[in-house]
């Protein structure tokens, strides 16, 4: 017999299975308990298109689910998509009891738990919230503020300097800090970075392995350059994965006749993106956070010291100490002989 | 009964029970096993002219000592100093054998094993040699060079910055990590700080607790000040430990006039002194590090972000990253939101 929580904890890890590839949709994870409480299906949903989680665990479980439990980390769909609506192959499959952990927040997909309630399901929402919502947080908090979810990544000395005076970077951090960056690629839908960095780089922000192959899943490359002047042949070009050049002519331009990034995050979004991973430069960087589009930062923090250089953030126009922009620390890892700094903006 | 790997480990913690107010002398740590192999006596050195760590050991193993074993976390010393050789003590209590992890390098003192294997005692050495190195680093590192081991803390943004544009620092870090400090003054011999940063912030550097009250152990007070123009009434001049204003009239001047920090670095270790912790500001700071006298950096690392002001470490005469100075991360620990990095100069 497994418990209820039990099943959540195991629906989350099967959510993350779907990281890659998701978007526009959530990561869910589902499991589905016979009347006895045993396990008799897993599903997960695993990129737009195929089946939701609940339909795979269902498919798994067959006519073991009569009676049962659907143990699922998001709230089943209510609405007629690419698939029909999960709250109705629920039903049907016969499951007596839903027990959910967040509830959809989308508008055209809410409403499955009361319309299971409605059919007479015994119907309960919350468990484990704060963990499914993190597994989650990218999807909810884009499609809560309807841009993408943006994380910020830079590799800086001891001192938070991102470039030497001479413009040398390459590279500040330690392999195993590269390699991380390979997998936040392989997990992001887009990356973005600036012109400048680009081209002075020649980076080709693909996800690779250590052996310099291609990962499966590539997200999109925008090059942020207002004039659309990165050149044809730049390695951010080339065919291993998609680029879209973002210029001022189709994303319109800010104060500074740059590319406006708030039009440039919503429009991301509503072409079905939701988590990205901004590779910097400085400029940008500090360009999207002056903006407040920056929810997470990744800091790679090298044991190496500078004192001078380009510092990894810039003119935020902040003054005083009392302004300074409050975050908190998620996680701290080593990697090699850095260490990894997660923070995520603190809710005001 | 014990072993000799258990009694070290002991007689380093033992070790660091003498960790405020033990310079110029070590820590040392000391474990008395009887024949049998069980621990019949336990010593640490507390301060200076009182009795090493063994001589406390031996009173308390008393006549049990005849035959056995000391455990010393560091090569017993051979010298008459305010105290007999430590040799000679444990040679009349009739010990057999001694174990020690660390040799003593210092010219005076050196020579305790060397003159108790002469005598017929059964020697050895560099048990658990890293750990106790450890734990008595300071000094260790102190003795080498003839000059102060050196600690350099600042309180900074995640994007490191010790002050916004205005001026403003107060406060960048925590209540923990702000407790964290005073508990190194309490265990530091001495505390550096330069003109600018005691001026403008006002600080008495004092090691205090939570409720403000002074600790017992209060290190000597550095200001770093060319001219001597620390008015008489600051508060870094008041009667809670002594002060010592550093003027280029008593330690000499660099090439740049103001106080040659090697000079200042030499004579504090010829007073007596062993671990020192620089408080900065930014400007001494990156003075010592451009020196080479900077062992072991603290940093704490607030939440925060400000994109502007005064940057942790400013011009090491360093314009390219290949010259970048290399540390080794020790440690990481949370304090309230912060969390604090700790790195040693890498040996090249
Ligand atoms: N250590 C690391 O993690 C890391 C990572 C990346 C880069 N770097 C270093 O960062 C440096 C390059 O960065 P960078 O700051 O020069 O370039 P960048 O931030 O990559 O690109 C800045 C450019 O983006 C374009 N842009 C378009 N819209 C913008 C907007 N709204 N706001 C700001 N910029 C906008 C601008 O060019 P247009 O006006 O032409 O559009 C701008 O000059 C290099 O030294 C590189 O090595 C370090
Ligand atoms: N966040 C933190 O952890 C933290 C800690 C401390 C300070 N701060 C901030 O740092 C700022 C003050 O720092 P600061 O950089 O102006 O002052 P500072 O580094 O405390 O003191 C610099 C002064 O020390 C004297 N000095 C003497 N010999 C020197 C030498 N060989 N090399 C360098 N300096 C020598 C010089 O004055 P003379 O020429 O007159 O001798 C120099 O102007 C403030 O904003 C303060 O709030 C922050």
């Amino acid at each position: 017999m497994t418990t209820d929580a039990a099943a959540m904890t195991r629906a989350i890890e099967l959510s993350l299975l779907g990281a890659n590839g998701c978007a526009p949709n959530p990561r869910v994870g589902a499991v589905i308990l016979d009347p006895h409480g045993d396990i008799v299906g897993e599903g997960w949903h695993e990129r737009p298109g195929e089946p939701h989680a609940e339909v795979h665990a269902l498919r798994a479980a067959g006519d073991r689910a009569r009676g049962g439990t659907a143990i699922v980390t998001l709230e089943p769909c209510n609405h007629h998509g690419r698939t029909p609506p999960c709250s109705a192959t629920l039903l049907e499959a016969g499951i007596a009891r839903v027990v959910y952990a967040v509830a959809d927040p989308t508008s055209d997909a809410q409403g499955g738990g009361a319309s299971l309630a409605g059919n007479g399901i015994d119907i309960s929402s919350g468990m484990h919230e704060r963990a499914a919502r993190a597994a989650n947080q990218e999807w909810l908090t884009a499609v809560a503020r309807r841009r993408v979810h943006l994380t910020y990544k830079a590799a800086m000395t001891i001192d938070g300097r991102i470039a030497a005076e001479d413009g040398t970077s390459q590279w500040i951090s330690s392999a195993s800090s590269r390699a991380d960056v390979h997998r936040l690629r392989g997990q992001a839908d887009v990356v973005i970075a600036g012109r400048g960095s680009v081209l002075l780089d020649g980076a080709r922000l693909t996800a690779r392995d250590a052996a310099g192959r291609l990962l499966d899943h590539q997200p999109l490359r925008v090059v942020v350059d207002s004039q659309g002047r990165t050149p044809p042949d730049a390695p951010v070009r080339n065919d291993d994965a998609p680029t879209l050049i973002a210029t001022t002519a189709e994303f319109g331009a800010g104060d500074d006749g740059r590319v406006d990034l708030e039009s440039l995050s919503r429009v991301l979004f509503d072409r079905g993106h939701r988590g990205a991973l901004l590779e910097g430069g400085a400029t940008l960087g500090s360009a999207f956070l002056r903006a407040g589009l920056v929810d997470r930062l990744i800091l790679y923090v090298a044991p190496l010291m500078l004192g001078s250089g380009t510092s990894v953030i810039n003119d935020l126009g902040l003054h005083t100490l009392a302004d300074a922009t409050r975050w908190q620390l998620d996680d701290t890892t080593i990697l090699g002989g850095d260490v990894r700094l997660s923070y995520t903006l603190e809710d005001k």
